[in-house]
């Protein structure tokens, strides 16, 4: 089969990470080059000009074009900063899964966290004090696989926590843009009847992506029809949960709290901490506020390499590309 | 179908917790009696010894006969507090079980949270660190899901464990008294190999009763074929590990760590608080250390009463009883 020497640049530190090994995983003859965010030591702007392959998050007005790129690669599920009026037309933009089984840890870690008070029971025993010794009042908790668990979204991530949770005995509700049949989900709720599906459910999964359908799609009278003890958890995207909402729900304890992976405000370059809302979570203590890190394991990122490799080894090849989310246009 | 009045008493602080709501899941018409767990306010010492049905976790020389009973019912699994020499011929002992799903949870919040590091996150992030922001260098974490998990014993607990690893991706293996071949195990030995077992787990959970066969089995050289970044998880009765070469172990970091729910000294009624070994586990920052708590949910207790309750009912109606650990004698 016929085989093309591709010129694949890395761009930036989020790329960076997915850089090792990674000519392991393709054919020789390609040439792998890492270039800095800034773009800005001599010869970066040419060589993302003329790279064929761009491994990067980022696109925007601010930056140098990708003008001979054929394959525009995030690394990560979301592309939101990728601006793609700014690819030329015979690019074909594509992203990464393998988050799933991540995430999906990271919500039964957070869920269980919740019914087993493993940090207060060992504080406690090397204090020689059995606060949760069985039999004792007050020591009795609840089950996990007892409740109920609602997923808004029903993709890859939706999909990887379900089966775990069906294994732990929980029901699992869906609500979904289009209608679920599925063999994990005990009953599903189209996004209109958002509400009614709240109300069933004792935590509810947000794994939504952000785009102009989704954003602020959980506002002040979906969270209003939760049920005052239910945990609302959120690895999707932040503004697909109202941000002044989550917070006045919290602030006034009408839902039982929340688990925060993706948010409002991010680092950036110039700010690399920074608090991650206009509204002082931080100083709630019915949620729990993890910095973007759901997704982020050594099995994420074997598995995101070995997408990148796939599509490279394609797009060499001739082949259809995977994870398309973008086709060359015209 | 005949139906015999029952007379029923409830023996000491831990079967009271079995209690509230009792009389709902029997037939009307036995009589339900509260004992203190001295037995020395009046009347009860009688009450005791004319019982048709004890519910207990024990039986002593120190303590008066239940000279009529028919059923003596430990309302948990373990009955190693009760001496059978000291029932009369005609009682049939039984247990309880229903505590699988909860110490399952309890098993996977203790293993979920070796890998996702919410707390330290959580606190961070309150601090605007973004210490565990995907793509920062130190954030990446490892997968649960990609480890291999280790059942000593393979009983309702392991099973109930099994189910709900393999849904998060983990390879299972067994050690096992009888040869075990299951859907969710892939791959078995049996007991007299344990320490080719032990080298091939990430991490070994011990589930086994206590007997004469199970003291000690986990011993200093079964804790030495451990691979040196496994944890150790101890759900079954704290004497099935040796409790010095436990502590050896993690004392010199030979292992990675250890989960420990059941213990090797337990609070008495004389003394409510105590240290759970002799040696200074608490000293240790390698282990988590909880005070027999893991089955100890409302799910459990509901299902122990179903269990109470069937044996109660079965009894009255002369039909044979479940989870008979000592049938009457002769």
């Amino acid at each position: 089969m016929p085989h093309t020497a591709l010129k694949i640049v890395f761009h930036g530190q989020n790329a960076a990470n997915f850089r090792q090994g990674f000519e392991a995983l393709i054919a020789p003859g390609h040439q792998v080059l890492d270039l800095s965010d800034a773009l800005n030591l001599p010869g970066e702007r040419e060589q993302f000009e003329t790279a064929d392959v761009v491994i990067g998050v980022q696109l925007n007005e601010s930056m140098p074009r990708p003008l001979q790129a054929r394959l525009f690669h995030a690394p990560a599920a979301g592309t939101d900063a990728i601006n793609t009026t700014l690819l030329p037309a015979q690019c074909t933009l594509a992203n990464c899964f393998g988050h799933e089984n991540a995430i999906a840890e990271y919500i039964m870690a957070a869920l269980l966290m919740r019914h087993v008070p493993l940090a207060q029971a060992d504080e406690d025993l090397r204090q020689q004090r059995w606060t949760f010794f069985a039999g004792r009042p007050g020591a009795l908790r609840t089950e996990l696989g007892e409740q109920t668990l609602g997923l808004v979204g029903f993709g890859h991530i939706a999909q990887t926590v379900a089966e775990r949770a069906k294994a732990m005995g929980m029901r699992v509700h869906v609500a979904n843009r289009s209608p679920v049949a599925h063999p994990l989900v005990d009953r599903s709720w189209a996004l209109d009847a958002l509400d009614d599906f709240m109300g069933t459910c004792d935590a509810v999964v947000v794994s939504l992506p952000l785009t102009d359908n989704t954003q602020g799609l959980v506002d002040a009278s979906t969270i209003a029809a939760m049920r005052p003890d239910a945990v609302l958890l959120n690895v999707g995207r932040g503004a697909v949960i109202d941000e002044k909402a989550l917070y006045e729900a919290l602030r006034h304890r009408r839902i039982g709290g929340a688990v925060i992976d993706t948010w409002y405000r991010y680092p950036t370059p110039t700010q690399p901490e920074c608090a991650p809302s206009q509204f002082d979570f931080a100083s709630l203590d019915n949620v729990l506020m993890t910095p973007h890190m759901s997704g982020w394991t050594s099995g994420t990122v074997r598995r995101r390499q070995e997408t990148l490799a796939e599509n490279v080894g394609r797009l060499s090849r001739g082949e259809t590309l995977i994870n398309v989310l973008r086709a060359p246009l015209g």
